[in-house]
Order: structure tokens, then C-alpha cells, then sequence
């Protein structure tokens, strides 16, 4: 048996500790022979593809990044006209029948599910992975990297606290997150934030000012504010800059912003990433054993199941009103906007 | 209404998140009062309790230990004759009337859920909220100080990997569980051990022997072991000393132990851990709000939800052979024993 | 023996370990008692002043920012029509007078001493502490915070080399340093940067690009840049996102932009700031006790001593190209411009 | 110009940042050759030599341990009778040889640099790096893995903090220190430990016991004890757990100790280590090139210096009274035995 294996989107924590699952799974126990597809499917198109084996391996479990590459190449993505960008989905298979690999792991968001669905009507032997920061995967209860996010944007709130109080001012965060709030919503609530800003909950300019107010009168004459990047801003303004100037104009009161970056998805998984990231690994490769392709790999609960990739694809999973961390963040006097 | 709150048992990471979360929302969303009961299940014998506000919760969201104070104090443990130590239920029951409490939140372990139990079979209303990094509380999926005890144990088995290779040695790190090998698992897991020890998994040395050797002869003159404290020894010794002596003899390899101790269960809580403690928090105080008492706070899946304490009480959640992590691991080559 | 002590300028780690240092030498070696200065300078003007006693310095040592808060009130800041912002010094005077302080202890950066300096000069008894994550104090080996803040940087450089190598992007990073680049200078060097840019260096665009050419030529189709804020660049743009415009018309490859912000200076000081910020309280007391004022603390080499503050003020403490972290770098191959 | 370069005695923070420095520098800016000496000594007797490229030093800023592997091998040591374990030297000098090394650069603490000494003394062209965790290598005010390790153990007293509060015991650490006191004092004072124990200061168990009850009188049930493994104890017991059993005899107060071990020499250098390590590198090949040899690199202020390793060889730099950090720990109250 021979098992492909590629990472495409964006680069999150926890992607070389799952490519270390699959091999070791594959190879130790299955017996199966690995091959990373570099660059994501531009590696099928671009035929390149090497053997991974045990000594591949040594120092993935906790290091950031991926070392099969990554791309945002989207195969079966029409251009221009509508027509079909000619050959790609025909080199593709061309590739998979050169290299006789008898299935792919696709490990990546959304685009990357959507596209491993696609090649499953296609013919071809697939098993996706969840794996984003955002954590707007449908059918998982929980992507690896969230996680990891969370934990570095909590700690760059905490930080934040520091000036803020110093000065007395209003801190605003931006955080990545376009459609999906998960990120500013664990790391709003678990760093302290006292508005937080989700693309999925309208806000009100003047209830973010009452509530800064508010807290002047409460005797804190500072505030931290957590906003996804892809809020609604007016201008074309940046989600941070927007609030910023929005709050300064309400208030009155001196505000600050960061806008947190890149480092959101770099350096190492945490230990629940690593975890997550090695059990969807090893549950993929027993997919594969057994023959139940079509599939992505999803926490459910406390376990590790599948869902067929025909439904995953095409949705998002977002934050809603019910969820009852916004719940209780509302209980506790948090203003969502 | 008044609420009152006790935290019992070992200090965890994520208690005084719990504390913060159950008077925020008990204060600002019920108009509740809450009090604070010093030093476990001792303050309700001592008659010390005071009264909680919003300005004693600044700073608790990532502040390790207990504001409240804690101790093992068990007011139902019978003593000596058998005979209930006679009356300290009695005195429990009237501190609490003394004070117009109107239901107790009892944050603690299983010992401490037991204890609530019983008080809540004597007519008080209890809500149970678990804590415990050993995570071996039945009903609930995860509780916090868990994701924080795993995170420091394996931020310490990253450090011996350093010490291992270099002096081709094995290094044989004790983490804490003595029933219970979920943090033994997590982090031995997540930490790239070769081999892990649980209390739950019958070890036999020779097989541990071999899997040294084993990975001597792949050109890896060095292992990680991952022990839990709580797992069998001869002649009364200490988990890693023990393992670390029997592997000398049956390698020969040069091995050193280390014995992790107190730092996993203080500093600042993880991320996951503080809205996993935010969340049971607020949960509490709505069984409270709705009259739901005699219920543990419970995570199930991806919500929060609660389960009786008279389920809970006396058992205890270990580690099984099926677990994925466990079964994953095997496929992967770890060594359970 | 009554002490003042006042922040000013900017929050950085180990504010607070300084306060705590300086009371604990006071209040239990030489039994002064301590005064603090709330907000800076403002202070003074506000009569805003609270006695400082041991209970107030629970939890200090590691807490980020500063409990008396702070502001950039210049006292002796002419404005307007040249004429001095009238009785500011007198007021400033009134109060120290009025609370009979004899001594006050200035707590800042350059913008701070120099404003002990026109104290001094006026007759108060000051001694100076420098502070400031930019390290730009002259007379002083290192000041506190400039650790804490190249430690913060330094993480977040490891974490963009993840992005870096696995979408072979040039990855610019802009760290804090308006007029002095050792931040980005130290960062840089520790984070593995490939093109560091100073404020005190003159860089050449071609240059830089013909160093990401060149790693792309030696198989490194990627690169990691660190510019500190304060470099020269043309339109008014800020520096990251200038040289990230300049480095993809120069060289064609895909670069993202960070810009770190107030993370820097926010948060638990290191260890190393920890200690120096506790020397320097202490030894600010010794020197209250031998009545040599008119000092500013400083480290050299491995020992704490003082330096007038008539020599520091007014004088800028940059980087030289014959710093041997430049002259080492440039052996190592890193392109400083 | 043929480098040699070895790594010698217990693994620390920053030896592969030290590696990766002396190579570029040598390789990139004077063209000379590097060739690794696997296992310290060890490989000199084994001829175990292997060349360094650039390729070799991806990633090793950050890693922990060497990545030539490290030996305890005295080459020098008389054994038994007296007689020099015959041959050792001479196979020494054939092996350096035979391959042509002009020189050998020794990265190590006090026992690598006495025998560097030895070797100079023979003929051999040596350049010596201090490295220990210790920071008693005489000659240089910080050797590289000093920093780190004071982190490690200072955020490990941070956590015991939580429990020593929250359950009112005395926690007692043991960092690393046979004989010299640095990591106890640094990490002590950082970690606002209450009374610190060194090798070189004596102590008095019922000095400890008054400063315990002191505390208690003072509204702190609690206290925190920094110990060195190296302070004298009675019937052979290690450190913490006699100190442990002597505070609860004198204080009848809860006490538990921890001992932090291996986890203090590994993982990856802090950004000061990994810069000093960078620095001491380069300077080390600089000499090199000027051909100034007997050297060992050290820190002299704020800049990389020199000294003859002759006057280096057989001292050890200990913590004295008069150290400042423990005249301010004195006045700040803490109890130093």
C-alpha cells in the first residue's frame, strides 16, 4: 500500500506532528510505504514527490510549520471564462497513477477539504485532516492549531494588561479570523478581554463606548479589546485601526493597537495540539487499513471519528449566539459589540 | 440568594478562574451574593467565610492556587472506632444556616465531589464543579488543571530530549497520577516518549529492555521514559528510581530520573484551562439560578452540562487499553509496558 | 527618612520589581518610610502621593507594568512661545515640600533623567533608576526591561520561521527601537534573522535584496527580516511595511509583514530583569543612605555603580557598527543593509 | 586552516548556538574548515571527526544539547597507581594529527578548560569557550547556559508559589550547584524565594526555623526555600530532603520539597544565552585567525575578552558575601542561613 501525503493553506501548529502520525502509523504497524507531495497539490502537478520514511521523522513532533511545503494552489479552481483551468485535475491523476499511490491524507482547512472532495468524486482514494487555526472546520468539533493560536494570543492579551493599566488607556488586539470568530473568542475570554469583536455578532459602536465608560466608573480607567480581523469596519479600514479610531472618537480615552500577526500560526503545537494532531494521523491511517476513503478524520466529543468529505465540504463552522462561552461571557459583563 | 464557595483538595491550576467565573456571573447577570468559604470544607467547621466582590477578582483569571485557601480536610471520614468523628457534619450544617446560605459550590476532586455528595443527601443544595490535574473525575470528559499539567510535563520532557541525545543516556521523568495515567499519557505522548508507564497498564521489564535496545539498534543510543508515580514498584520505592535503577541493570545503559513534583500543579492556567474553569463556573451558577442542585458540572463533548453527584461519587475515570491515544501510540511504536 | 519614588515613560517588565526592591531595602534596612508618586511626574503636579508599605508589595516581583502608574508629563517641556509651561517646577517643588519628602526616586528612560537632571539642579535629592526596553540609556551597561522585551521579539521571530520555510516567503518583523536598534540588533541575532535594518545603519535595497538572492541560490528560498521601527524610509510608510513593499519589487518573492507593537513591552520579566531590577532598587537605597544624590544607578559590566546624572542627561546610548554582535554578525553572513 | 571543535561535560542551553557560530564565522568570513570531534575527548581517542558544512547548522540556534555529542573523558586523569592511563595523550596529539587540525577550539566548563590547558601545555593550538549552567568557570563574569538554566529554575519557583499559598506549607526547591551557589542565588532571588541556600554561605537550621515563624507572625503562613544541591547536609541526605525534614522539626510546618533536575540543562537557550554563545563563537575564530592561542573566550562587562587559560585552569568563580545580589537580598530580608 502506498499512502501520499500533502499539506496545502495556510501553515499551522501541529502539521509535521500529524505527518510524523501517518508514517509512523503507516509504516510501524500497516507496513505501508509513505510519500510526502510537496507544496500541497501543486506537488501533483509539479510531479514532486519523495519517500518518507522513520529517519524523515526525528524532531516533527513539536516543530512548527511543515516540511512537505504548502501552497494555496486550488486545482479544480475555474479561471476566467468559467472554463476549467484546462488540465490541472488530468495532470493530477496522471501523477497518482505514476506514483501508484494507492491514496492521498490531504491535510488542510476548508479549501483543502472542498478540493480532496472533489478528487473523491474524481475516483480517487482520499482522507482529509482538519487542520486550521481558525477552527471553522465543519464537522470537527476542534482543528489542531486552534489551540496553539489560542495560547499565543492569550498570551499576548495577558501582556497587553501590563500597558493598558500602566497607562490607562484602551488596548485594542486584532487577532486572525476572517469569517470565524474562535480565535477572538477563546483568546478574548481567556485573556481577559472586555469587549470582544466576532465577524459573526453585529456591534454597536456606542455600546462599546458605554461599555468603556462603564468601567471608568467602575474604577478602571483602561480597557482591552479583542477583535477579530474580519469584522465590518467602514473604509476599507483594517478591523483594528477601525475600532481604535471608532473608541478614541467615542470616548475620548487614549487607544492603542496591535495587530497580532503571523505569529499566530508559527513555532511549536502545544501539548493538546500535538495530541490532537497524532491521534487524526493514526486515525487516518486505520481509514486507509480499512479501506474507508472519502472520508475526514473529526474530534467528536472525546474520540476521534470520520465524516464523508461530501459533507464537510463547502460549509463553515461558526461561532453562534448559543455557544455558551459567549453565553457566559455575556453573564460575566463582557460586551460582544 | 447566597452562594457560598469552597475549594478542597490539591491546588490546580484554573481554581481561581472558576472563582472569578462563579461571582461574575453570579453577581452581575443574578444579582446573587457570594461568599467565600476559607480553606476547603475546614472554613464551614472554623466559621471562616467573607464575602466576595468584584473587586476581590481582579487578577484571577490567570493567577495559579487558590485565593480561597484550601486543605484535605473530610468532615464525613469516619475515625478510628468507626465511629463518625462525631460532630463535625453537625457543625457544617449549622455554620451554614448561621450564614443564610443557600447552596454550596464545592470545588474540588473526587474526594471532595464525594463529600458533596453526601452533604447534598443531608439536604444541602450543592452544585459540584471538578477540579483536578490528575483528571480522573467520572462524568466529565476533561477537567481543568489538566490541559496545564500536561503542558508544564511536557515542556519538561522537551528539556531531557536535550540531555538524552547528547549524553546518550536514558532519562526516566515521574509525572504525577497515582491511580489515574492521564497526565503520564498526555505528556509522555506529547512529549515524544518511547516508553510510558500507567497504573492502568501491567509493565514487564524485559519488554521495556528490549524497546531500549530495540532503538539502539536503529542508531538511537537514547530513550525517553515517561513514568506516572502511582504505578507498581518493589520494595516501596519511588516510581522513577525504580525504573530508572531495573532499566540500568537490564541495559546497561547509563540512566538518570527526574521527578517533576509540585511545579505541575501551580502557575498560571493555559488557555484552555481558564475558559474550560470560565465555563463550569458559569454553568454552576445557572443549575443555581434554575434549582437544579445536587449536580457535578460536567464537560461533555463541546458543551457544558452536569451529571449527579450521586453518579459520580466513588468513582473514578482511568486510563483504558482502548483509549486512541493509548492504541495510536501502539501502532506508533511507543512502549506501554 | 521620607522617599518618593515616581514611573515615567513608558511601562516596561520589571517596573515593578524596582518599586518593590527599592521599598523592602527602605522599609526593612534603613526603616525609611516610602511615598509613592502616582502617574509620573503628573503626580507631583496632582498631589497625587500613597504610602507604600510591605503589604503593598505582595505579587510584585513578576507583575508587568507599574502599580503607581505613569505618564509623559515633561514638568520642564517649554511650550508654545518659548516661555517655561509657567509655575509647573514650583508646583512640582510644593508638593515635595509639602509632603516633606527628602528624596525622590525617578524611575524612567532618558526622557525621565533628564528631568532628575533640572531636579537635581533645582536642589531636590534624586536618584535616578534607568528604565527602558529600548536599552538607548547612556551610563548604564543594560537597563531593565530590554531583556524581557529582545526575549518577547526573539519568540516571535522562532515562530515566523515556521511560515517563512513552509510558504518560502520573506517574512519582515518590526520590533520596537525609534532612535536605537538594540532590540532588533539582539533580536535579530537571537531569532536567527537573515537581514537585521537599525536606525544607526544605513541600508541599501539592493543590497538587501541581492542577500535573499543569494539564499535562494544556496537552496533557502526564503528569508527572515528584522527592522527596528525607527528606520529611515521614504513616503512616511511605516518601516515593516516599507521594506516589505521594496523587498517584493526588488526580488519578485511573496513577503509578509508583522509588526510586533506593545506585546513588547507588556508582561512578567524575565528572570534577568528581575534580578538587575532588584539590584538597582537596592543599591538606589544605599545611595539615599549615604546621601550621594544627584546620581542615576547603572550597571557595569558585573557590578552595580552610579554615574552622575548630569553626565546621562541628554545623551543617547546607540548602536556602533564595532559592537561585536555587528562585527559578528557580518563574519556569520547576516546583511545589516 | 583546519578547525577542529569539541564539546565536553554536562550538556547546556546554547552549546549548539556556540557550534553554529564558530563555523560561520570560520567557514563564511575567513574560509577555514571545520571538522566536529564527536563526544568530547572521546572522539580524539577514537578518531571519531566528521566536517561541518553550512548545512549542518540549520536549526541549531535554537536547539538544545550538542548536537557532536559530550563525554565526561579526562584524557588526562591518573588513574589507580598514579600513572597516567598511558597512551590517552599521545593518541590525542596522533589523532589531531593525522587530521591535519591546526587547531581545536574546547567548548566546556572548568574540568574541559584544565584540560585544554594540559593540551596547550603540549603544543596543540586550543582556544577554550566556557560553558556551564553553573556560570564557575573562573575568568568570565556569565558563561552561556547560565541564563537558561536561572529561567528554568526561577519559573519553577513561580509555580510552587501557588501551592505553598494555597495550602500554607514551606515548599523547598533544589536547583543545581555542587559547589557553586549562582543558579540558587539567581533563581532564588528571582523567584522571590525566602530563604536561599548556598554552598558558600553556611547555614543555621534554627536561623531558617525564626525566619519561617517570622513570616507567619507577619500574616504569611507560607514560605519558599531556594536550596543548591551542593550545601552541607547531615547522614548523607541530599539537600531539599534535609532541609525539608529539618524545617518541619524546627517550624512543625508542612513542608515538601521538589528537585528540579535535569530539566535545568535543556531545551532551548534563552535569547541572552543564544547571543552571548553567538558572540563567544566569533570571538573564539577571531582568535583563531590572529593566531593568538591558550586562550579561553570570556565576558568581561558588557564585551567578548580573552585570558590565558593557564591562569584559568584548577579556580572556580564562587558566589561571595559581598556579591550584591546577596548584600540586597540581606537588606531586602531574605534569610541566606
Amino acid at each position: 500500500m502506498k499512502v501520499g501525503i500533502l499539506t496545502s493553506g495556510g501553515d499551522c501548529p501541529g502539521i509535521n506532528a500529524t505527518i510524523r502520525g501517518v508514517c509512523k502509523a503507516a509504516v510501524n504497524h500497516y507496513g505501508m510505504e509513505v510519500y510526502g507531495i510537496r507544496n500541497g497539490f501543486r506537488g501533483l502537478l509539479d510531479d514532486d514527490i519523495v519517500r518518507l520514511d522513520n529517519n524523515s521523522l526525528t524532531g516533527l513532533l513539536n516543530l512548527g510549520g511543515t516540511i512537505l511545503g504548502t501552497s494555496r494552489v486550488k486545482p479544480f479552481k475555474r479561471r476566467g471564462s468559467g472554463a476549467f483551468s484546462e488540465d490541472k485535475p488530468a495532470i493530477l491523476l496522471q501523477t497518482i497513477k505514476d506514483h501508484q499511490l494507492d491514496c492521498i491524507v490531504c491535510i488542510g482547512g476548508n479549501g483543502t477539504q472542498k478540493t480532496a472532495a472533489r478528487l473523491a468524486e474524481m475516483g480517487v482514494n482520499v482522507v482529509g485532516i482538519p487542520k486550521t487555526i481558525d477552527n471553522d472546520v465543519w464537522g470537527t468539533d476542534v482543528s489542531f492549531g486552534f489551540d496553539s493560536a489560542v495560547s499565543i494570543a492569550t498570551d499576548a492579551i495577558d501582556r497587553l494588561h501590563s500597558t493598558a493599566s500602566s497607562h490607562q488607556r484602551v488596548m485594542v488586539i486584532e487577532v486572525m479570523g476572517h469569517k470565524a470568530g474562535w480565535i477572538a473568542l477563546y483568546s478574548g475570554m481567556a485573556g481577559g478581554g472586555d469587549i470582544i469583536l466576532l465577524p459573526e455578532i453585529p456591534y454597536d459602536m456606542h455600546r462599546i463606548g458605554d461599555a468603556i465608560i462603564d468601567r471608568l466608573k467602575r474604577g478602571k480607567p483602561y480597557s482591552i479589546v479583542v477583535v477579530a480581523e474580519g469584522i465590518q469596519t467602514l473604509g476599507g479600514k483594517k478591523a483594528a485601526q477601525y475600532i481604535a479610531e471608532e473608541i478614541e472618537y467615542e470616548t475620548g480615552f487614549e487607544t492603542r493597537e496591535t495587530v497580532l500577526g503571523y505569529i499566530q500560526r508559527g513555532g511549536a503545537p502545544t501539548a493538546y495540539d500535538r495530541n490532537l494532531a497524532t491521534r487524526m494521523g493514526g486515525h487516518a491511517v486505520d481509514l486507509i487499513a480499512q479501506g474507508r476513503f472519502g472520508k475526514m478524520v473529526a474530534l467528536r466529543g472525546d474520540s476521534i471519528d470520520s465524516v464523508a468529505l461530501s459533507e464537510v465540504a463547502g460549509k463553515l463552522k461558526l461561532v453562534t449566539e448559543e455557544h455558551d462561552l459567549v453565553v457566559q461571557g455575556r453573564h460575566m459583563g463582557i460586551c460582544f459589540g
